[in-house]
């Protein structure tokens, strides 16, 4: 048995998406700026594909972007609001302290700009508060940016609530939606959403691909300067293959979102409550307000990289966190923001379920990561030390 | 008959380019930042490619960081230089009029920023002189940025001697070889190039792909920041499907290259010969330092885009110019640059030819091409003013 339990890493493209993309690659290759008709015809191939994905969040296709990915859309949104924001003297930026990186360390850079950035602490549950980003705002507040679900433990957050918030107080709501495209229903209207970030390649479309969504009225500054491609904002040569297997992608996700979720939500719990028998053992992030594939634990007295590995034997690819700090000997920054301490932070394992998940391959899951476990803490000193009672138990 | 002569826009996928990208997208969907094994085979195709890449250009692998394509390795190219200079008190960069506008545009950004920029004249032939960079150089140079062929006219510049230059005054020279690159032979370490950039689409590889050279010691600035991928120098999920393909297309552009070389420009030139015997048409560009495959001209008393569109009815996908500045109204940059006035600018016509062009569609192209100037001229007002010797002709 293979299961792929890591969908927030990435996803295997949709059939749909992949036969679009290789007709796309195969016939579509005009350059969609040229004036003759193969590069018109790649041009309504374009249009046609950002008129579906506005449609799917109830945009305008003139608010749509497309960018490389998530992490681009996340770093221009996060620059044209801040550029905005100087040009009118304010210079100060909310977020939360287990947002993306690409939202992190684009914070960074401004703060070494001359910006001030307020992270708010994210509580156990894994869940903003929207008062807090409500008293954390000034006067010189020009951008709140807190991601709609987040990709290591998959809480989702009360975006509508602190986007009217933001309005309210005339401040720029960025989101990376990355995680939540294609699992939540998301309108940007009703959502008070002003700048949202999605990548493809989290919805069963190709790598390489994702949009920008800027409302009306919301001036992009460029990340690439160049053609005029994009009306100016990302001058690079139109990326149509990928933007139209984006398309399918993402309408398909949107049409089958309410009927995949209620089965997926179902066998995520199935395995929330086996996994929950492993003796000192805690879910990360609210049990309800989550995504509905995702499944994020701690296990105590031991090591999440050797635990994927055994994993890794037995036919299930999970991850410890985000593919992103992959290589890092550092724990989670996620985990540690809503309270895990270091050694406990260590020892997680997300698991992040398609939508095709069975009950069988959920059983699966279960008994085997309740044998790793317990394998691994077979010959853990730190295991050792906590049975002895030389240190206490956390979880 | 349809004959695809606008191989600098952007090039069909090889089929075996293709044929890699589609087995990468239905198999190597593995994040390569993911321990488990489909993550690690994707991390092994990923840097398969980086060392094919490496080895047509003679660079390390460890040189090459992958970008969605040229515009993008042009902007962080140039960045990280500036980033590097103002670090070190220089804030002076050397470029030339005809540069792409990818380079332009981030020129004229950082002079906004408090960077001086010298654009050099391109001459008439279309070449940059070495021994004008020289003069242009200061103690506050911090880069020379020359693209090593022309998107428009296809004149190749003397890059090996521009980086002699440059090395012997410790600057740093950054060439966008986006359609130098698997047409042209390139050695980053004879050529004496610290910074390359280069774009797939251009050479029967996919779009959204590129990569940026930079010489070991040469550090990047991020553009996009995020993740530790790329060594955390561009920090987003790695496109594998497109990057296998990429080191697919190049490696075999690079080995058919010299095979492919002759026949090609004896075509080329054929077809200058052809158009030069429509009476007031000029050559833009220096006849033999060019592409392969680049002819382009200047009919006076005619518009360019009407051209266009009536040979596109004959089945020829052909420019006025760049792919990325159509829409726009004014004449292009670079004719300006090697001194052709707006009107004739106005009437210019890029062909750019594959490697697989016949004679017989040479012939094909010189026979319409001519019939549909005459026709036009037969209806332009300029035209009508030339011939009454009411205006002089230039050409």
């Amino acid at each position: 048995m293979m299961i792929y339990a890591d969908n927030a890493a990435t996803t295997p493209m949709s059939p749909a998406a992949l036969a679009t993309m290789v007709r796309c690659l195969e016939q579509q290759y005009g350059n969609p700026s040229s004036l003759y008709e193969l590069g018109q015809r790649a041009r309504e191939v374009l249009e046609q594909a950002r008129q579906e994905i506005a449609a799917v969040i109830g945009a305008d296709p003139r608010e749509i972007l497309f960018t490389s990915g998530g992490s681009e859309a996340d770093n221009q949104a996060i620059r044209s609001a801040a550029e905005l924001g100087k040009k009118a003297g304010k210079r100060h930026i909310v977020s939360t302290a287990f947002e993306h990186h690409a939202v992190l360390h684009t914070l960074k850079r401004l703060e070494s700009e001359g910006f001030e950035v307020t992270l708010l602490d994210v509580h156990t549950d894994g869940l903003v508060r929207p008062e807090e980003v409500e008293a954390a705002l000034r006067d010189d507040t020009c951008l709140v940016t807190v991601m709609f679900a987040n990709n290591e433990i998959g809480t989702i957050q009360p975006i509508r609530e602190i986007g009217r918030i933001c309005r309210e107080h005339g401040v720029l709501f960025h989101t990376d939606a990355v995680q939540a495209m294609g699992h939540l229903p998301i309108d940007v209207k009703a959502d008070n959403i002003d700048l949202l970030s999605a990548s493809a390649h989290k919805f069963h479309g190709p790598k390489g691909i994702g949009f920008l969504y800027a409302r009306k009225g919301v001036k992009l500054t460029n990340l690439i300067e160049g053609g005029a491609q994009e009306r100016g904002k990302r001058a690079v040569t139109e990326n149509t293959p990928a933007v139209a297997a984006m398309a399918v992608a993402l309408t398909e996700a949107a049409a089958h979102r309410e009927q995949n979720a209620a089965p997926q939500s179902a066998l995520r719990d199935r395995l929330i409550a086996g996994l929950s028998k492993i003796p000192h053992s805690a879910l990360n992030g609210d049990a309800e307000k989550r995504l509905p594939g995702n499944v994020n634990f701690c296990f105590e007295g031991i090591e999440g990289e050797s635990l994927l590995l055994l994993l890794d034997d037995r036919g299930i690819c999970a991850s410890s966190g985000s593919a992103c700090t992959s290589g890092s000997l550092d724990p989670s920054h996620v985990l540690l923001a809503i309270g895990r301490v270091h050694d406990v932070a260590h020892g997680s394992l997300r698991l992040s379920l398609g939508e095709d998940i069975t009950e069988e391959q959920v059983d699966y899951i279960i008994r085997n990561v309740t044998e790793v476990v317990e394998y691994l803490r077979g010959f853990s000193p730190v295991w050792r030390d906590l049975m002895s009672g030389k240190t206490p138990f956390i979880l």
